[in-house]
């Protein structure tokens, strides 16, 4: 049974999704994805979004672009955390589907990530769920310490080689 | 029967709103007006979108603030023309405002006027009926001659006095 | 006779506002289409927008970059509708489009659609042409059921294939 | 034993911070509250963030304003969801607060609310907790439900008394 | 007969472009002023902006708020230099007059100052003719000399006084 | 005898200043061009703007970009018109080049022409110096003349072949 | 002799200035302070900067507003480090300033801090001449300790009093 | 024993870190170069800060891009100078990691250089070095001569083609 349930409203919104998806899936996660627009089909997207709890979702990661309104009409319709992921657009950057998703009126937060954080999207849905998962709490201590080992490798690299030759390494 | 209906997400928007009210007035618009949040209670927001064009509305003015969805969602949901007033906000200016009304994604256009353009909304909605309906046509035509008349007559006023006296009467 | 003209500033706006006039097509709206610059030449422009009304044009749609004054002009001197279309520009994203199309004064409303959105200016023209048309709005209602069933036919694909061979579908 | 812990750079934050005690305390959450500044006493701070877990902590709320770093560090430290608060500022409107908060890199999350949106921090700490507390749920849908009614009431004293009225009404 | 022509949309733009008919009055320059909306009267504007020429105007200062046309229209009518004012506004602070003014399409120039700049369009229309006018390069020379002497006069000050005395005198 | 003088900062301004110069040798207008950096080369700089009067030069062209000084320190050594050119930037778009060349204190005036404005400056350049020669002023109104009349041919071919077709031959 | 010079393009600057000021006087440094505008009076402005080292000034700081040329135009000129401020404006809220002064080009850096950052700026002076004086750095170390006893010392107030009865306080 | 520290939280900053490793070697100062990430490993972090004034290092040059709170928490934990790079960024520019690198709150500030600006990071950490060691402050304006013969080279070039030729020897 999905605990999460990644949504977005349109399919080249994918590339930045999958990015939660693969986190999710990195940390054993049950999740569902789909696609479906709050513009386009209200009635499927209410219908959706209604149902949710009763599937067993926990969370939902809603994506979009523009002017986003599909991370707060989920959060408009489920009572559990919405996290809302803005979409970098090609004119204005993502500053329009920044705004249209954290600025969201008293009463219905959408917990906002960076634009285009799709990874940051499925980190925060497994945080949530690790407030009352101990063992999932474990797993996501563990993924931070191989990040950290991540930059330490990196640090001894450009201690070993001096910068010059790691930035002609970068350019290979 | 109401051709136009003036829909708000709070109350607070109500200065603003009455301006697009007072305006369909003066040309002799029926209009209806009520207060729905999309965010806090969609089901009643669904009912009220998905009924209006029964009820015999031609047209839609949505206010809303902030991350405002309300004008989108009425697009997603009424076939016919949407205008959007986006609320100044106390923090943006209101450009969280207008960027989550006007940057509306392909397929669901709504027809987005001035920051706190209350009375413009009034005079678009008012122009949408007029394109056929031509004795309304003639009323805004008339509107249109007394604004101008209007200027015409500070001109005067300038020129006959001078700058510095108008200027003194203007800080009365 | 056309019900709706479409009027660009300059010809490098065309791959835009030809989105707004294949979307008039497939409704079978007749339109007009023409390059008119209101800076570069005032007479022409005042002599087209003034007698609009007369050849049987409903709803102007202008688009225009930067600095772009065609659609707040034309709305100066046509009577009914005038839907503006923000062009993106080059160094700034196209915000500067969208100020000067939208923050329009009290008087004289612009219906501003999404920078670059001709076609949603194209379904904003067929929407108050709708409002006093049944048979129109009927094309347009089926109209948004293909938009929807096009939505509803991404799912299905991502709910059967799976969300990795979906994306590598989209990158061949 | 505190389950939500919120902290603030400065005392200047406490208005907005304590609509989020207000709104755990209506819900009946336990929650512990202090000032403590990232850069002022990264000692103290450190201590605060790295000994959250074993006090009992499920989630933190952290308020900052400019340059805002108390939330980002907060969540390299705390391993379960940190809540990002940007204040509003003074000359930027908490536009810098924002981006500080929001754009963090991948990896560490943290679940952005709009500017001074107090209390929708505290109304997300409780969704959180609510994923796992049916009867937390069950309090939160109550209070959603008080929302709606007070729109719902809102607008039948709309309908009543006319919008004129109601504007008289709340300018007194 | 006036050289320099100072046109306004509003009268509430008054106590901004009254700064340049003071300055231009200082250097003893003839001007004329008035006020003309080139949306709402544009028959009475291209009227005036086309004959401008004829009634001896070198130079034109043109203010204007929000989508700020009238700078740009005066550039498209009259072939001498106008100077455009960009006037700050209550919701996004003059940018938007600013992108309006200043963003013009290639072929139209609008020579742009500070938002609210009504004294430096003063001064620019004043350097303008003065490229061909010794006498008056003269008197801009003397107005320097005077600008400078007051910043002299002040530095002065604040060394006999002490910075905390002079700024206990400027609470005064 | 040089009546403009061009002035950037920096050679990579050259293709925007090129279109400046192009303009002006097209008008017949004798300029004089060079690079000089007010940051790198504070001596030269000052002597360059302090002699330009007495060189003859009537209108300085001054192009910069980022935190862009070049315009405003020439406005305040050189007594008659300067126009400045704010140069796009990749980072920020050329917001940065604007504000530090729109925004000058009261008192010192830059005439400001729109981001990568090069031709527009050369235009006003040529306004500014046919203010006070009929000759130059008509070989404007017929560089104005010529501009239309491509404006007016492009018009005629879109309805000579259709936009379907218009828009083919423009991706060739 | 003066270690610091603090220097301001207008004695409106002078609130922001003498924070800087002060708190170079509690530490100890000398400094001298002056009004002196790049714009106005240029060649007082070149005298000054080109002079600074000689009476043995280590570190400028300079504030300005707007079209802010006065850091960056002593950073040309000075050879060690130059502090810039950045105002707040009152239509652009700083931005103006901040990209103005922050965004110098390659071989020219202005230390810039936040928007009226005067005590911020007065720390940096203290931290540059710090690195090279012992005595001075341990003055700086114990400031830093009060600072942060400061924040302890709300902290032990709010746990003691609660955030409740602590806020009323504030209103007092 | 190095006395500027370089460090980046990402090496995809290192081409932007290099610049100023570049100009310190050329000026001949000893550095260090690592890559550390307050946010990924905040222990390493708080290590690194702490132990660089025992290390010897007097001047740190921290890069960070987005929410970017590694210069400001290098602030808070080391006493002396600390300059900030903020990185541009792909959505939103880089005003992002500006806003959160430049807006600190009193008591701890970075000395921000523009976005990328690397070369002038190095600049500036060499003339707070150069503040007390006047050999050093020799090369540094050692150094501004060459720039500055640079900009008279370019300039006796364009002085002798032209601007056409050298506009065409750029493209080549």
């Amino acid at each position: 049974m999905a605990k999460v349930s990644i949504v977005m409203g349109s399919d080249s919104d994918m590339p930045v999704m999958a990015q939660a998806a693969d986190f999710l899936e990195e940390m054993g996660i049950d999740f569902e994805m789909t696609i479906i627009s709050a513009h386009r089909e209200p009635d499927i997207f209410f219908d959706y979004a209604k149902t949710a709890e009763e599937r067993g979702v926990k969370v939902i990661i809603a994506g979009a672009g523009k002017a986003a309104h599909l991370p707060g009409m989920c959060a408009a319709l489920f009572p559990m955390p919405v996290i809302g992921i803005p979409m970098k657009t090609s004119d204005l950057g993502g500053v329009d589907s920044l705004y249209s998703i954290v600025q969201m009126p008293s009463g219905i937060p959408v917990a906002t990530v960076a634009i285009n954080g799709g990874k940051n999207a499925g980190i925060l849905a497994a945080k949530i769920l690790a407030a009352s998962d101990p063992e999932l709490l474990s797993r996501l201590k563990a993924y931070s310490e191989k990040m950290k080992n991540e930059v330490v490798g990196k640090a001894e690299k450009l201690d070993k080689t001096g910068y010059k030759e790691y930035l002609a390494s970068m350019k290979k």
